[in-house]
């Protein structure tokens, strides 16, 4: 039987899961700042011990939002009427009363800080364990020069989810960015192996004349002769980590690797990590990184930012695309004439998903996550 | 029991009362004017006698809007087929034919002008007596020297009474505008009474170092050592229309005056007049109008202008927090924890409106507003 | 019984006709075109012989539209995973794998290109014959000199009929455009007479000191003195092709002619031919071009541009016109007092299209349109 390939399934969001909100330098500790993640607006704000913590950007008086509010010595001030929140989503003070009742509080959601980004769990809080956060996904990445961004997109994250999936479509899409004009990406396959809660995708694309523009000067020239062996690997893990790693070594590396993970020192390397996280079941936010080493960059000071720009008008040929196929997909409820060769790691990824939210729906725990307020 | 509070109860317009549609000067002898109220779009133009009038902006003929016809002597030409109508909404002539069936005509709805404004009577035209205008807001004005403007809230206009009905906010939300940083005005109460469809509000606030940038300099010299007591006080009025005196006064007045009405000459009073108009069900229409007393504009030219200007950047500030919580309000059908002590006001107002609202579901006469048209 | 008149009606299109989707020079053989027809959104391309045809605009294999992808000698291929399409809507090559499922494939739609039109047939296939095309709008036009252009409506495609089957509306909308003040043209009636698919409309204007402002200067002195006949016929055919004649003759001419078409050589002679083809049920595309004689174009050769810049203005009126009724319209579902005599052309064509429509339902053949995909 095959997965369900619609971004539109009645509830297409796993709870029970961390999701990146935020790029954790983007929270200070003297503003709040407004996400939604599976359709809940949160609120986020710091804490007294600069600990981040995360409400339901909604305040139990009135319903104005917490995020148009002040950040008070780790509380959280609404700028209506004044009520005051710690980060327990308890109410602390009511402007013009001494009694507060036991009834004023929002709903507080587990937030961890890791690898650089903020996570917040949007299930039963009980379970909300930051031992659950990947490890792939939280990597030291001190020896790395890392450009971070996010972008909106008006797409599932299904969709995207699909997209990092399936790489063969850099040949067609990102023939004009990371394609390079070689369509040899879309006419052999990755090795892919399941993980726990993902995949791991390996692949040599090699004796290729250019590759990225990144490439030293002189290396290119000798590439010219010699030609160049790429070599990709990224895991991808449920509900939208992805963590990769590129390398350029001399053409033949391949070869005396066997065409297993290579044992040379490259030429280049590089490490991107993305997190797409939905935002309602149409709309999802996704952040990204992308670096090479610092040795690297301290020869050719340029690189990053150059590799940065270059990932930014790859991934807006991505966002024209997903946003045309979501808009399809509203249209069309289904129009699949069945998988493809490359959709192997897009349907692994999709059974896995299905899998997680039945599971979600027959557990009895599930009551838990929509009485609680 | 509480009262809803909710903006999004199923008829939740009052529709036997005069409403606010524009200023009466924005409405000329030459020029049609679109105005929505409680979802019905009407327009405006003014007879041969120059009262003004207000139909159904629907031509009967082809549906196409009359406010974008002509005005021909006190009648209106629909300027897609040519029909033109008379001011109580019959056809008085078709463009090609002699006959003018007795079908022709489009609803009219009761118009009266005072106070500045043009009001419009929503329900069931029989029942239309502009003695029920609220006296308090039709008053004599000459004595005060008023700016006027208008600003469209995409809120209910339950959202809008709410904020006119408890002034705590302005400690909050318009602490860098109306408030001047001062928080007292939240930490007390006013002095509500029920009036026949509204309530009156008073209150003093006492010993302020410092009011608002427009009390003379030589004042506010003085008031630096003794203190400022500022007096005021509104008429709150189903469904939207605010009366408020403001008044400055020497420290210590409000104690010589036992705390109620001041005897005294003010150092500076100002009249606001305000009207929120329901235009759906999710947004509304919100005029004002402010001003000194004329002998203080005389003395300060600029005064009732710089009045005017802080006046509307206080509204903006309404307005994104009112904008705000209506779509948290679209979204979290309900989410409160009860009320606080400030609610007082907001609660009976809301009582009010409601009790109108059932009333006019009973009523015998309910049908007679659906069914003319 | 009258003809209903509501844009909103449950199955509103015609689906058994062939559309104008664009005009031909529009379409390269370089670059897809997307269009969208009754609802369905297509993507028009050449095949490697010329020919224009039409798919769905939706890849069978992830929902991607075909239209942001690449023409490849005559076939289509999918700037997503790459999929390749000939001109049947058969996929042919599926990157990385051999086979290619006779399931892959998109539904196709016929496609004619007459007239300098490129037309589609949204219906059953098996009825797609190019004969059906109106030979009135598929007419030699080598004699004009014409100019093209096009219009989105946000306005169903029976508004823009009803204003083209009523030309009354001319002294009204375009009084101060095509009407020049004279408001004789809503005074009067044409001779209508019905067609096949469609109606013949003919009327003569009489005496007027002045029409247009593409008449020749002497002519217009002589006019002055004697004034001028305007001569207008139009054929309006469903679903909305519109063939208009005009000429300008000295006084007398209508008399001299028996109030029949003229017999002698018009002083100025223009061609008009306009399409309208419904996008959505409440959007629309009007395509139009207008041109004098070749002969009047070398003598003047502003003429051309000037007539259809005076066009567009006009059409800049109905566009407001329609898309107002089209908000009405979706907001007062039934407000009609009944038909008025110059409504005899606009309920001649809503019947006709009634009946169409009445036809499509109970045909045996309806229900071939659903199941083709």
């Amino acid at each position: 039987m095959q997965p369900s390939i619609s971004p539109l399934s009645p509830e297409p969001f796993i709870r029970n899961s961390w999701y990146v909100a935020s790029w954790a330098h983007e929270l200070s500790a003297d503003s709040p700042l407004a996400v939604t993640i599976v359709g809940e607006p949160l609120v986020l704000f710091r804490d007294d011990m600069g600990s981040a913590v995360a409400l339901r950007d909604c305040c139990c008086h009135r319903n104005a939002p917490l995020s148009l509010g002040r950040c008070e010595a780790g509380q959280i001030r609404c700028l209506y009427h004044g009520l005051l929140f710690d980060g327990s989503g308890r109410c602390v003070a009511i402007p013009g009363q001494q009694h507060v009742p036991s009834t004023y509080r929002v709903r507080a959601f587990p937030v961890a800080e890791a690898g650089g980004w903020l996570w917040v769990w949007m299930g039963d809080p009980r379970r909300a364990d930051p031992q659950c956060i990947p490890q792939a996904a939280v990597c030291d990445t001190s020896a790395w020069d890392m450009r971070t961004g996010a972008l909106d997109l008006h797409a599932s994250y299904l969709l995207v989810s699909d997209n990092l999936c399936d790489h063969s479509h850099v040949a067609f899409l990102h023939a004009a960015t990371f394609g390079g004009g070689d369509s040899r990406i879309a006419d052999t396959y990755p090795k892919i192996s399941p993980l726990e809660r993902g995949m791991r995708v390996e692949r040599w694309l090699t004796g290729r004349a250019k590759i990225e523009q990144w490439l030293p000067d002189e290396a290119g020239e000798i590439a010219n002769n010699k030609g160049l062996d790429l070599w990709l690997t990224y895991d991808y893990l449920v509900p939208g980590i992805l963590i990769m790693h590129s390398e350029i070594h001399w053409g033949g590396t391949a070869q005396r690797s066997d065409f297993l993970a290579p044992q040379a020192e490259p030429l280049h390397a590089d490490l991107a990590r993305q997190a797409v996280t939905p935002v309602t079941e149409k709309t999802s936010r996704y952040f990204f990184a992308l670096g090479p080493r610092r040795s690297e960059s301290l020869a050719t000071p340029g690189l990053p930012d150059q590799m940065f720009e270059a990932l930014q008008r790859g991934f807006h040929e991505d966002q024209r695309m997903l946003e045309a196929q979501q808009r399809n997909l509203e249209r069309w409820s289904i129009d699949c004439s069945g998988a493809i060769q490359h959709d192997r790691g897009v349907y692994l990824m999709r059974a896995m998903i299905d899998r997680l939210l039945a599971q979600e729906r027959t557990a009895t725990g599930q009551s838990d996550l929509h009485v609680a307020s």
